[in-house]
């Protein structure tokens, strides 16, 4: 991509429209590009053996010189994921606040990149010149501590970019969104408007994180003679430190299990967004030197994820904590779409075991997303000229649409665009105009989109009905088979009660062949074929499956 | 299993217990044994390429002599489902009311068993003698017409099988369940009770079907110039009796469309479960003779199923409907745990054609199965001396459990079994004594029982990481290589964008089989074990992928 001059703002999202997750945006003008997040997104189910997706760096990597830095709204795992990967191939630096920073810096780590790379930390107020840009980091409220919004003045307006955000006017630690100095970049005049999108077919307002300290509390004083277990997501630091007040309140102690929520509690800890006593914390390895009644463990798990400290509790496979009836496990949380099943299988578990379980998520979980009504606040604070709805599915982002629309926005002003799509704005205008690379790279084991369509049309091949490997070796000259054919075959059938169909496997493949080379076919290609049509046909007839035949011929 | 002269009444479910799907009862009294219901399942993720799963039929195949009848609680998949598969092995008569007969026998035209298999029709209030038992079906609500309860006169008392059940007080057509019925059995006294837990978890009544009604009437109101797709269960003719109401109301024709949909209604209207006036309907390839305002069009694919009526109407793929943003789209249904992602999936693409959607399922559905007052309902009317909670995961069993001793029975009388265990009961005591062979056959294409542990296994394996095929003719005598190694790899990694990887690969073969062959090993399984270690070993550290490596080795 040249270098354009040009007096425009550009605006464009890499990622987070049309999908969940690996949100991205890029802000330019002229010789200067700012990145707003860098996400990445978990594997749909048919991406067999993906660990991870994140955006195509394509465009960023051609205009790495003109890259300012990266501001970092929170630190979830869909807004700084993919930044260790984009760091591997820019190295700028990234700005953040001390939370969001201290979370990222473990994945730099894991990555060998720490110590190389710049980490700048703000905090909400702080205003960053960026070349073209200024930029303010804005107080919101998100199920993470620290998240901001950020406002970007530009040459020809200010854009305002709401990372994730809900409204609590009563938060657990730290203070409400900042609705004042969203409200006087409102009255100053907002040109653009990109506002997340993720709760907008929810109506009414979400409700505060506090409320579900009073359910813990009541939970705590149903259960007085039980061990209580809870597990939530370790990112949501004010949800940990509730479960940990309620704790302390009726004399618990508390004990932390689970790979990130360890490390999380501890970062927390140390920067000073948890407040936790120091009688009140124990080593899970402790937790037999008190009553059952004292104890509050503190877990991951709540996704039913495979190997989490919940999953091994259920399966008898922690080894500190070994559940019994006298346990009370909290699921404080909300299921992801995609995770019901493994949720469920926990649970029933659970019940195996004679563990009491708590899983009703409209009383111990609240969202961390904007409702429908706050949705609207936000639209109605800062009258942007234009807006963009962004972190959303296609039908999330139509409903935002609509919203605007009902609080007045002109259709016309409103743009709902695709990834790599990009806006073009000046003081009074705002268009589409082109679209520049994007995508998505997929992420497996060491390798960064060396898995693409082809190999995982080939795993699912795989995966649905398995292979079978034909070898033989031939003579051509003299038109036979010296040795095979052999038949190989995996996730087909169970091969022990087959054999009558291999065996016909077999004859069936020596007479294609002998047929092939008597009437004098030599050709790989057509001998292969030949074997791979008449197998395929005669396994489908027989067996209603459709196997990836491998046909190796050698010649002597 | 040899037949015991037994006094007891042996009662077991061979499926539907710690599971959804697969529901089937077996009671036997000395020589005599009935089954009640036989489903499917449908497959788990984990489950690759399987097409639906069915109970393990062995202990049915060892007494088939004694069986004296099959009888059937409605016609839903997880009930009659696995009949055809069980009818193959055995020739025993099925009894079921009309309309679930009248769904089995397509499935059994599918299987070609139609005629050579007898169905007896029933109806509510039929006693039938079979052997020891004398059965009655008693009408019950459910999401599918024509659904019954069983009631079973053992010799040592009567035991009440629910099916699948719901109260609805103001059914669409036909009568409420005939609590009469049951609360006569109940004042008779009822020795052992097996109740479905399927919404044993939801507190409350579950609403009547004709709630769905009125907000069909509500949709059509303020919907008159659009045309409306409605998508909901091809089974609940109930349903689809009140959309076309609706339509008639609103002076709509209704055009039918996808295979199940067209299979059941045409069965219904045929059987007179529903009453449709002929000007009403009018065939899908003649919508557009119509203004699209008059027009509803009645479709499957709620579920988000790929190939369904919807999801063609969706991608632009339905020969019929073409969708325009003058549609109106109705979710008439409930997203079945690990749906939730496929629906999205049309949703958006719905909404991408700036087609209005409405899928508020508390507004356009209702659920067909008991809440927790409506089994309070039926405990307190049956009184039962004994409890076996059926239909449900453990921890819905486990819920039902609890809910029965709320309702005053005493824990030990209530037994939460697994498939397989067998209930042993006289006039006054129940216990568990013993299990029979249960557990699932896997069906895939034609074969069933032939994909098991091994098989999945290998497919699990190769759709995460591929495979490399590793192929070479080796002259053992002249300890050489003759030809190769060749190295084929599927789902592994991009191969054009990897050649160094394989070349390397290549080499590395090469080598391992030259020391191999250097140091006089012969056994092909020891050559192959070392080109298997060292080659993964090698891959993983390079990829951080275990490939499945399938090595063929060949003599001259």
């Amino acid at each position: 991509m040249a270098k354009k001059q040009t007096s425009k703002v550009r605006v464009m999202m890499l990622g987070g429209l049309n999908e969940i997750g690996k949100n991205i945006a890029v802000i330019e003008y002229e010789n200067d590009l700012i990145i707003i997040d860098c996400g990445l997104a978990f594997p749909d189910e048919d991406m067999l053996g993906v660990d991870l997706v994140i955006p195509d760096f394509t465009y960023l990597e051609k205009n790495a010189d003109r890259i300012r830095g990266i501001l970092l709204t929170h630190g979830h795992e869909d807004h700084i994921g993919g930044i260790p990967y984009l760091l591997k191939q820019i190295n700028v630096p990234v700005y953040g606040t001390r939370l969001t920073l201290g979370i990222l810096e473990s994945k730099l780590d894991e990555h060998h990149l720490l110590g190389s790379r710049e980490l700048v930390t703000v905090e909400a107020g702080t205003v960053l010149k960026l070349g073209a840009f200024k930029c303010e980091f804005i107080r919101a409220n998100h199920s993470i501590a620290d998240a901001c919004m950020i406002a970007i003045r530009t040459p020809v307006g200010t854009i305002l970019h709401t990372g994730d955000f809900k409204l609590d006017v009563s938060p657990v630690s730290g203070e409400m969104m900042d609705l004042t100095r969203i409200g006087e970049y409102g009255r100053e005049g907002i040109l653009l408007l990109m506002c997340e999108s993720t709760n907008v077919d929810r109506s009414g307002f979400t409700p505060s994180e506090r409320v579900v300290g009073s359910a813990l509390d009541q939970i705590f004083m149903t259960h007085t003679d039980n061990r209580v277990i809870i597990a939530t997501f370790s990112s949501n630091v004010h949800r940990v430190q509730q479960i940990i007040n309620a704790s302390v309140k009726f004399g618990r102690k508390v004990a932390i299990t689970g790979r990130s929520m360890i490390n999380v509690v501890g970062a927390a800890v140390e920067l000073g967004y948890m407040d936790v006593p120091d009688y009140a914390l124990i080593d899970i390895a402790d937790i037999g030197k008190y009553p059952q009644e004292m104890i509050t463990i503190i877990t991951t798990g709540s996704q039913g994820e495979p190997m989490s400290a919940l999953y091994r509790m259920a399966f008898s496979d922690h080894s500190q904590v070994e559940l019994t009836p006298n346990d009370l496990v909290v699921l404080s949380s909300h299921a992801i779409p995609g995770n019901e099943k493994l949720i469920s299988r926990i649970i029933n578990e659970l019940y195996k075991k004679g563990v009491n379980v708590y899983h009703d998520e409209a009383i111990v979980h609240v969202s961390g997303h904007a409702c429908q009504e706050e949705l609207k606040l936000i639209h109605a604070l800062t009258k942007p000229k234009f807006f963009m709805p962004i972190h959303g599915e296609y039908h999330h982002l139509m409903q935002h649409k609509e919203l605007a629309e009902f609080m007045g926005m002109d259709p016309k002003n409103i743009f709902v665009c695709d990834i790599g799509q990009v806006l073009e704005l000046d003081h009074d205008s705002c268009k589409k105009n082109g679209t520049v690379t994007s995508g998505r790279m997929l992420v497996d084991g060491y390798g960064v989109g060396d898995v693409g369509n082809i190999v995982l049309r080939d795993r699912r091949h795989l995966a649905q009905d398995g292979l079978i490997v034909v070898v033989a070796t031939v003579d051509v000259d003299e038109a036979t088979i010296v040795s095979g054919p052999d038949i190989i075959s995996r996730g087909f059938v169970y091969v022990r009660e087959s054999e009558e169909l291999m065996d016909a496997v077999r004859e069936m493949v020596r007479d294609v062949l002998c047929d092939t080379l008597d009437s004098g076919i030599t050709e790989w290609t057509q001998m292969k074929t030949a074997v791979k049509d008449t197998l395929s046909k005669y396994l489908y007839a027989k067996t209603k499956r459709k196997p990836m035949i491998l046909p190796v011929i050698m010649n002597v």
